[in-house]
């Protein structure tokens, strides 16, 4: 893989790199469709990622859709899919780890023990296995986006992360590989995220910039839903993810009361009030 | 500095770099020769790095003769020196670090908690900045060879790590940049070291090679220099640094009971006793 991206780049062309877990939907795709936009060559990593999922997580029934991904890809033209075995990524004897702190600790970080030490340490591997000028994620995962700008800011990876906007389906879910876990009566109720966050934004649009009750509004909007759990439903600054701010984020577990909450599915979603609201 | 590097990189030309505090020896200087032998361009970076010193020890008065020190990489013919400011490296906000367990946690790890983070960070941000095809570290700092390496490979940072033999003074003492700070007398019992290290091999070359006896004639030589406090002494094996190996290393205080330990200066050497022994 670095000679493939190596010989390129001495060629003079750039390297743009998607990094995924593969199963793959439109979010993914326009990252990969801005990618092949704005350089000559496009990766595409697929890697599941051990590391950053809780002993207590779905790392187990997470979609592994190979073929199928392969071909979107292959459709879409991208240059390369760098998709390494989990020996190749952590072989016996590994013992590096790229720690974040600060940004990488509230909300996710908090909910999460580990998660963002996993996505920072294959994301550095990852860049050092691709070497490519740019980077795209999205803003889906805001506060990855935040730990993962802070990691190639502060090692001088001299990796440009470039940020696309979340891609819903036409009632405001925000499209997540997680929601294939959603049955038909749960993924109606998943709706409540982008609903919370469009009420909350009206608000703010409305005048109503107080956090304290802008908060509120999410958590009420989020009440209206029985079989949602909330987990955190805060406003915060988007670089720091201290609160105040103008981000609204939400994560929450859809599912019903009689399940384990293990067995509930955990979705995310964010909104900078600042902007136009969906769903 | 990165962009002076893909420049060279893009006309096909090998970059070695040389990470180093400054205050430089023949030490260093057999690390940039090598280097400059074995690569079309050269860097030399000098950053006396406030991550890696603990609150005790000697940030404050480390040598910092940057006018010696550029004439002699000047005479040397590199190509760049690269010397950025704690501010350049460490800004407000930055809070990443790279973390290596296992081979970074006994030895100097354990003397000097907090170190080697600092080293693979700093390291690690030096590779970020100067994209070396390969670095240049002296065998005389082992244990930080091996995380180094560890951390190289662990994140697939593309950079070879290439070892140079330690260069010792006439009477075998290891050429440090804390030399400087031994009087006569101290600098006299600084050849404790390589006598210890001397003996053991010795032995070892002679047919003894239970580690528990190695590592008495350790002791044995060094309890002989009255001003020496030994830090540690051992036979580990030269990867993992757990015992037992081949790798005899050193870490004692020199400068006589009536000082401070921290005033005292700590001085390391090792040797592996295959080969042939110093002084």
């Amino acid at each position: 893989m670095r000679d493939l991206s190596r010989g390129w780049r001495a060629d003079g062309e750039t390297v743009g790199l998607v990094p995924t877990m593969g199963a793959l939907h439109a979010g993914h795709l326009s990252l990969v469709a801005r990618a092949c936009e704005e350089n000559a060559r496009v990766v595409v990593s697929i890697f599941v990622n051990p590391l950053q999922f809780g002993p207590r997580e779905d790392l187990a029934r997470y979609p592994r859709p190979i073929e199928s991904d392969v071909s979107l890809l292959r459709e879409a033209g991208v240059d390369a899919i760098y998709m390494p075995s989990v020996e190749t990524m952590y072989p016996r004897g590994a013992s590096t780890r790229v720690v974040v702190s600060g940004v990488a600790e509230p909300l996710e970080g908090a909910a999460r023990p580990g998660h963002f030490d996993g996505v920072t340490t294959v994301v550095a591997k990852l860049f050092g296995a691709t070497e490519p000028d740019c980077a795209y994620f999205g803003q889906k995962d805001a506060q990855q986006v935040a730990v993962v700008k802070r990691m190639a800011r502060d090692l001088d990876l001299g990796v440009e992360i470039r940020v696309c906007p979340t891609v819903r389906e036409p009632d405001g879910l925000a499209l997540s590989s997680r929601n294939a876990y959603l049955d038909p009566a749960q993924r109606k109720a998943a709706t409540i995220l982008s609903r919370a966050l469009s009420a909350a934004a009206e608000a703010y649009q409305g005048g109503e910039h107080d956090p304290a009750r802008l908060k509120a509004t999410l958590h009420e909007v989020l009440a209206t839903e029985p079989t949602a759990e909330v987990e955190y439903a805060e406003l915060v600054d988007p670089e720091t993810f201290r609160p105040a701010g103008t981000l609204a984020v939400l994560a929450v577990r859809i599912g019903g009361g009689r399940q384990a909450p293990e067995a509930r599915t955990r979705l995310i979603d964010n909104l900078d009030l600042r902007e136009p609201y969906p769903g």
